[in-house]
């Protein structure tokens, strides 16, 4: 019996944590999961034979990166991105609105659309919500992201307006869309206040999406109010859709995201670490430059099935860090994504048998303690 | 029945060319064979397991650089080389005197040895032909390499010297040396002059070595000189013997060193190509960076079986070497490698079935006339 695409089934619920299946074109995805970020249709350094290995099952690309290099219709006539980068199991589109307000050096923001200019060669370009949704029907994501605005989430009169003007672009995209084997995922907005976040949760949620992201969070501001912004906006989220939470991806952040009911995460930080000579471990981060490791036998975590770990010492990464090798980065990436996958089935494990509140809280008392120790 | 290490079966000889089988504790190497080189313990953005499936199964590493950094007291204390890099199949380490000879700063040779200083933080050292053998084994390679001196291959006054040096450098090297699961080669010098590299070949040949090598070419003679000198060796060396071409690698170079004789080859060139955007194909190498790649939906050479090709675009690799991502590195290092590896794979089949002559030559004619065209 097929499942209709999109459909999203709840295998168990503990407190908020919730264990899930999404069922995409591509694949189902296991929720608590984790998406590594493959930029410019590359999870950098990491080939995807590798990047399967490390179990992941949803890789998020950039609109705004492919977009202008080597552009979507460049992607398209590859047979989109899934043949373009020979990822075959799920994919994620954001919208290019994240970046735009980041990355592009100069932009007019308007009731339409926005206009920027390219941080690669300073060439002027538009995106408005329908052309995200194009481009993105373009590069054939499985989840595409709508076209939002990311205020400074401090900002209470700028996220007013935000807010506004990402539900009005919201409808927008709903109605430019046409492609039906992608889901698109409404982003609620607003910044650190309750109450706007509440207004968008409720207007996100009441548009029958396929699923929700929670954006403009891990931006600045602190995690109280990180933690406070996912409480709010998930009492207002129906339960029988995805949660999505944007840019999150420190193992705690991930726990702590998962305790309150996210199921999607996605982040640069497990491959901008690595190739800072940064592991994660479970007794908090590592810095694999450190002279204590130049002859230590054990891999990078003892335990880590990981090709890195199964394979090399801490002694030879070392080395190759030291000897300025790219190997190093490989190996790092590989073992930094397969930690946060790792983490995120091992959440789902723990839910499914009901004791993801020990799991979480072993998990974050074992992260913190000891991580200002290890780390140098 | 176990074959007695570093015996070498020929098992089919075409003319000069030959097919054999050089067995060493970590395996057997079947010839002609060529072996990519892991400068630092790594063959450059390539995982171990990668470079295994391009069909490699000798890998050289470099005693100057090893001693440098980790330092080789460290390299045996994880077990030797072939455990530090997780690479199981055979390895052989040169003996240094090239790497002191065109990369370190300031040098004083006299009869004892060689002073040096370090490239890496301008620190002084000093190699001896004792030294060199006992670095190499604490590196354990299964082949390693007399200590040598590199001359101008146009001085011949130098070359006299240095190739008296040499032979006496050898029979240093024979008595220092200590363990028996490693095969030490001869080296014979004496730049482009037929009458120096016969007697360096003779007094080499006459030492009773498990194999012999060809040193100081590819450094600057004609393509014609090199061949000269390979002919005028390979007379004298003897035939039970493996010949090692060293530091040679274009793939014209390899088949004709095959042409003449050669049974081992080893170069940078694959990988460092690789890592400006220039792959081997069998009309010529091509920059992948050509802008009449960029909708090629073909693989970077038709029928050829390495991941890179099996797996991407034309397209797709020049995307990632424009938008400057390490991947590209990685794909066509793959490609480079497998592509040499391949060739001398098929030499040897060709060898083996007495075809080799017309091998050689449909392979050098399309190779030649086609590489200007295709190359831009």
């Amino acid at each position: 019996m097929d499942t209709p695409l999109f459909t999203f089934n709840l295998k168990a619920v503990e407190n908020n944590a919730r264990a899930g299946v999404f069922h995409t074109a591509h694949g189902d995805i296991e929720t608590p999961v984790f998406a590594p970020v493959g930029t410019q249709a590359t999870v950098k350094t990491v080939t995807p034979a590798q990047l399967e290995e490390t179990g992941a099952s949803l890789v998020l690309s950039n609109t705004y990166h492919l977009y202008l290099r080597p552009g979507a219709d460049l992607v398209a006539e590859m047979g989109g991105l899934h043949e373009f980068m020979q990822w075959h199991k799920p994919m994620l589109t954001d919208s290019g609105g994240f970046q735009v307000f980041s990355l592009a050096a100069i932009r007019k923001i308007d009731p339409d659309g926005v206009t920027f200019k390219s941080h690669i060669d300073g060439s002027m370009h538009r995106f408005t919500p329908e052309s995200s949704v194009q481009i993105q029907e373009k590069l054939g994501a499985d989840i595409t992201m709508a076209f939002d605005e990311c205020a400074d989430p401090h900002d209470e009169a700028y996220n007013r307006a935000a807010v506004d003007r990402t539900h009005a672009w919201l409808e927008r995209c709903m109605r430019a869309k046409t492609r039906r084997d992608q889901a698109l995922f409404g982003i609620v907005q607003g910044g650190v206040f309750p109450d706007l976040r509440r207004e968008s949760a409720r207007k996100v949620a009441s548009m029958d999406l396929p699923g929700h992201a929670i954006g403009g969070l891990s931006v600045g501001e602190s995690k109280t109010e990180m933690h406070k912004m996912i409480e709010v906006v998930n009492e207002f989220l129906p339960e029988n859709k995805p949660r999505y939470l944007m840019g999150v991806g420190s193992p705690e952040d991930l726990i702590n995201g998962v305790l309150r009911g996210i199921d999607i995460f996605d982040c640069v930080l497990p491959t901008r670490l690595a190739r800072h000579q940064s592991a994660f471990t479970h007794a908090g981060r590592i810095n694999l430059m450190n002279a204590g490791f130049a002859h230590d036998k054990g891999p990078i975590e003892e335990g880590c099935e990981c090709y890195a770990c199964r394979t090399f010492t801490r002694a030879y990464i070392r080395h190759l860090i030291v000897a300025k090798e790219l190997l190093a980065g490989t190996l790092v990436s590989i073992h930094n994504i397969q930690f946060l996958v790792h983490l995120m089935s091992e959440s789902r494990q723990a839910i499914l048998a009901g004791q993801f509140s020990d799991f979480a809280s072993d998990f974050l008392s074992r992260y913190k303690t000891t991580s200002k120790k290890v780390s140098a």
